[in-house]
């Protein structure tokens, strides 16, 4: 397996951003995040998509790389954005940014954003808040990627959600779509013929399965929880797309491509609430308390949110960043 | 099947209620939702959880029936309230209000509550916010019901969580436990034999199964979505504790019983953000792709989050709200 260096992964990543017609603070921060979601083991995010992101860039596709997302209504702690069908990742940061202003404020913020595109990968914002002390409560609607419950034709989204809690050695950081898995991995999965741990959806003979393959014949993912996970997709759209002005998932649907999403920013300003010391405490010992619950394998303690991805991160830190040769060779060539 | 005018069913409470000695007004509130949880088809927390509601303030048990929840810290839309070991639909009634008047303030409110009790049925409240015209969020901490993912012993709490959304014809309401199955219908279902129509667990052997009795022999129950429900359950309880400055799943738990739990409750003012035409025209759009969607079962048509039970309140106005005998003759003697 090739390994690259982190600051070359985002040094080569900025400059062929900065080849590529972004403006300089535009092209660090995209190609930062970039280079930390395949730092920190999110590939499907990082180095993979880095070429089509590219592509996009150069090309348009919708997207304006030189729009300014913007305040556009709400009060008080309650904002309203309009991300001008800009960056998705410029607008993600600046709306989060935003909104752990509001919290130091007002003890909570919440940004709500309309037209903007795909931020890539969810957990950053989360980081982004907790990096600032802050919990961090994020989520994005999609196009349509589930069948609802009760039904075999696609008409939800995956809608990821973050819930972020700031902690000194690693924050605690819950990153999840409500699908069980996602397009990505079922696609990974399908190619390999490795059947998924548990069910992700259902075959054509409607049995639930852990055949990747038949799920995307069947076009039936699941979502987390069955009836639960549906409804959860359904009224996170709702929320995003009422705070923002926004597109729902059946707007976005009807459209076409996955263009003017929106997203909700949520900041809670805890430490002014609980104090350093007293969110440490809590922290720790729930987090003590799940490394001493008896594994069920030998030598794979429980893990919090979060955990894995920090021990991936410190490991790709110290060796370099896995790449797939393929894509690092098209960054390479750009 | 014994049915009962949902006025009668109130007023017996309501009766019951002020012989054991609550005030009036918390004795109106006290069998008002628990009238209206039956109702709404929420038997569990309504006629069947009474007569026990009724021993625990009659016997004390660690509820001080004439606790008032009080404001102790917090600034702007982010308030902490503790709930004094009071009554938990008092507690949590008290702190949806105080949510929606800061969102009307703010555009979005967050109360924190600490020491306070079970809220019965957690959608209550989320009913309550989109009364008021707001979005509500809600959720609560529990003591240890679930192993978190990656251990078969019994770690981190169901944790419901609730989205109400405000809609004229009926409010959405999506009101769900992170585990796939409560502990009251693994009961039921253990009882009768009837198997889950989807896993809810695993068996004493570590496989997924259906079979709610040996859920129940394994202490096993399943989070939604595997380790994506664990880390929810896990977050929800950081941010509750956290934010109110009251007790998490692990600390509930080292006392013993399920008292002094933890909650939260937020308030969006999203007919002030999005207008009331604007707010009816989203939600019957996104409702109607729902009811377009082709049903896999002829004759039931995919339905929004709250729905049903808006159908089965409907009915139960109408022809009486269904009681079990035993229960209802309990509340009749009390």
């Amino acid at each position: 397996m090739q390994r690259v260096p982190f600051e070359t992964m985002k040094s080569e990543f900025t400059r062929v951003l900065l080849a590529s017609g972004l403006a300089e603070d535009r092209a660090r921060l995209c190609a930062r995040v970039h280079a930390e979601n395949s730092r920190d083991g999110v590939y499907s995010h990082g180095l993979n998509s880095f070429p089509g992101f590219v592509a996009r860039v150069r090309e348009g596709g919708g997207i304006d790389i030189h729009a300014t997302p913007r305040k556009v209504g709400g009060f008080g702690a309650l904002e309203q954005w309009d991300g001008e069908s800009g960056l998705g990742i410029l607008n993600a940061t600046t709306c989060m940014e935003r909104a752990v202003a509001l919290a130091r404020e007002h003890g909570i913020g919440c940004v709500a954003l309309r037209n903007t595109n795909h931020w890539m990968r969810a957990g950053t914002y989360g980081l982004q808040a907790a990096d600032a002390g802050r919990i961090g409560i994020c989520w994005t609607n999609t196009t349509r990627l589930m069948p609802p419950h009760g039904s075999a034709e696609r008409r939800i989204g995956n809608n990821p959600l973050v819930f972020a809690i700031p902690r000194e050695g690693g924050h605690i950081l819950l990153d999840m779509a409500i699908s069980q898995f996602s397009g990505g991995k079922t696609l990974i999965h399908s190619r390999s013929g490795q059947p998924f741990p548990v069910p992700g959806g259902y075959d054509s003979q409607g049995n639930l399965t852990c055949d990747a393959a038949a799920i995307r014949q069947s076009n039936r993912p699941l979502p987390i929880g069955y009836w639960k996970g549906s409804g959860l997709a359904m009224a996170l759209d709702l929320v995003a797309a009422l705070a923002s002005g926004g597109r729902t998932t059946y707007q976005i649907a009807l459209e076409g491509g996955e263009r003017g999403v929106s997203q909700t920013f949520i900041a809670i300003d805890i430490i002014r609430i609980a104090g350093e010391e007293g969110l440490r405490q809590v922290v720790e010992e729930t987090i003590g308390d799940l490394h001493t619950a008896p594994p069920l394998r030998e030598g794979e303690p429980v893990a919090y949110p979060g955990e894995r991805m920090l021990q991936r991160r410190r490991e790709n830190l110290e060796k370099g960043v896995p790449v797939d040769s393929e894509f690092w060779e098209q960054v390479l060539a750009l």
